[in-house]
């Protein structure tokens, strides 16, 4: 069999955007880790949530609420009560030694869905589509503060990606710099373009459609797909197909698709690997006041399907043992 | 209590070799992680272990094997069962769609020590030694063949950091170019050099040794010291004190003082952090033929102490909620 051999030999693969390159692996996905037993973390059954009712758990107050027909609240958003970037009036930039260092003066919020046990993979697409929406107006909201040069928006799924809080939620982070890999992506975008006249992005999306073998879900608006140079397996990316660089200016009937696209891509993810722990998070373009017209915002869903290890933390190349195609074509069979 | 509220308040420090930020964030450390049960990975009691005698379990065959003086191996090497990167003829660079992709052509060996429990923090100063002088002299056999730009030597200690067999071992990848996170240490150091007029290395070596606070440990050759953009609490790092480039010079005198700090380090995090998962990498300068009189080659310790989420994933930024200043405080308590 020619062909399994061809496919099970590792192969270099080069991100078209920021000119990374990752190891696809099959052979590794052979591996026995038949030496440890295998461990899982385990929701606690518990009486009481710090999220299910942040009032009286002495969280801070929100600074956003959603209440569906019937009063009751379905996504509500308050600060971080264990924040990375804190309120301040300046940066206080200094040097220690050799060395820079300033404060990480900005904000950190928690966005919070009402149902204990349901993850957004659980939920309606419309309630996805409400979960953007509490994105979309917070990050308008901070996106013009000072010291704001960029919002990181991402969402926990699970104890082995990150989650202290088994209650679904996700957290935005605004902060004074953009950070080292999304300048990476405008800088890989913004030499795409002037070599080529097209947003990068926009071509990938049209390569996808047009192949079809790493394609997810499409609707109208918004793909779901495994790109070509994946990092973990069954990583997918759901971006809008036209060309937009800035999440915030999403409108009302597009972030419905949006909600569906990334409601689909989280179930399927869900269903296929028996409700693996990920993460996902937005990439936009800066709100720094610069002009970003090359860059397109997407979201970047990576399931802890293998570890980074030391391989991957010394080089920053990441070794991953599904390839895409195989990854898109088990993701594409599953029913919802 | 001003000082403690100082201490307390997130910090952004930049790592002045390579540019990138990390967050320092010690109110993070009080997060409560209640709502997991915790988990830990055992190794499994088992007959046998495919590493304990590597002919019979049908492993490859042995490329360096040391002994002791009663005849019994002690550190031998063979190519990895499951490569990432395997011999090959040619690169067969290709263009798959708008995409660049090519062989991961390269070798993948393990370097093994002989008992099943021990790990290096549990070896001799001397075994630790010999640990290196496998590293050298496979990385010296293989520097010069065709399609070995770089080296990366690795190890990873414990399930959570990646270990897929519990019998201690340690990895290294021969590949056809130089891997991003050290191409990024190049050019740093390069333009620091351009600018200074000294390696930056150097300058943070002579720094920690004068400043005290974030050194761990120190003989007459090396130093293991907490970063001062540490990225994972209690992250040690262990290089020469005199300027080195390239780790494959190093001399049997150096070897042994390499072997001490490296020890040391690893039993520290050991002992203090009771058994904490690690991975450590090897960065030197590259064996592509050009000349990087500048770097200055070293290891990196980082103990799993938390978890890479959506944040550091989405934006390469990490957050420690563990100052280096305090991290080498209590390193530096730890009698061994």
């Amino acid at each position: 069999m020619p062909n399994q051999n061809k496919i099970l030999k590792s192969e270099l693969r080069q991100d078209l955007i920021t000119g990374d390159w990752v190891v696809i692996a099959p052979k590794r996905k052979k591996r026995p880790v038949a030496q440890f037993q295998e461990a899982r973390y385990k929701i606690k059954k518990e009486a009481k949530c710090v999220f299910c009712d942040p009032i009286k758990a002495e969280q801070e107050k929100d600074v956003l609420i959603y209440y569906d027909k019937k009063g009751a609240w379905t996504t509500r958003v308050f600060p971080n009560k264990y924040p990375a970037f804190q309120k301040g009036t300046s940066l206080n930039k200094r040097l220690v030694g050799p060395y820079f260092a300033k404060d990480a003066t900005g904000f950190h919020e928690i966005i919070m869905t009402a149902d204990h046990k349901l993850s957004l993979a659980d939920l309606s697409s419309a309630q996805v589509a409400e979960v953007l929406r509490a994105y979309q107006e917070r990050y308008i909201k901070l996106m013009n503060k000072k010291f704001v040069d960029y919002i990181s928006i991402f969402h926990n799924h699970g104890r082995t990606a990150g989650a202290s809080i088994a209650h679904p939620h996700s957290q935005l982070a605004a902060m004074p710099f953009v950070p080292m890999d999304v300048a990476k992506e405008l800088r890989g975008a913004e030499n795409y373009f002037l070599k080529n006249q097209e947003c990068v992005y926009c071509r990938i999306i049209s390569e996808e459609i047009a192949r079809k073998e790493r394609l997810v879900f499409q609707n109208d608006d918004f793909i779901a797909f495994c790109p070509f140079a994946s990092r973990m397996g069954y990583e997918i990316w759901v971006a809008p197909k036209e060309h937009q660089p800035y999440f915030e200016r999403l409108e009302k009937g597009e972030r419905e698709k949006a909600g569906e696209a990334l409601r689909i891509a989280l179930a399927k993810i869900d269903h296929l690997l028996n409700n693996q722990d990920y993460n996902f998070y937005l990439h936009t373009a800066p709100c720094d006041g610069k002009i970003y017209s090359h860059y397109h915002w997407h979201i970047e869903i990576l399931p802890r399907y293998s570890t980074w290890a030391g391989f991957e933390l010394g080089t920053g190349i990441e070794i991953n043992p599904v390839s895409p195609e195989v990854a898109a074509a088990e993701l594409r069979k599953v029913n919802l």
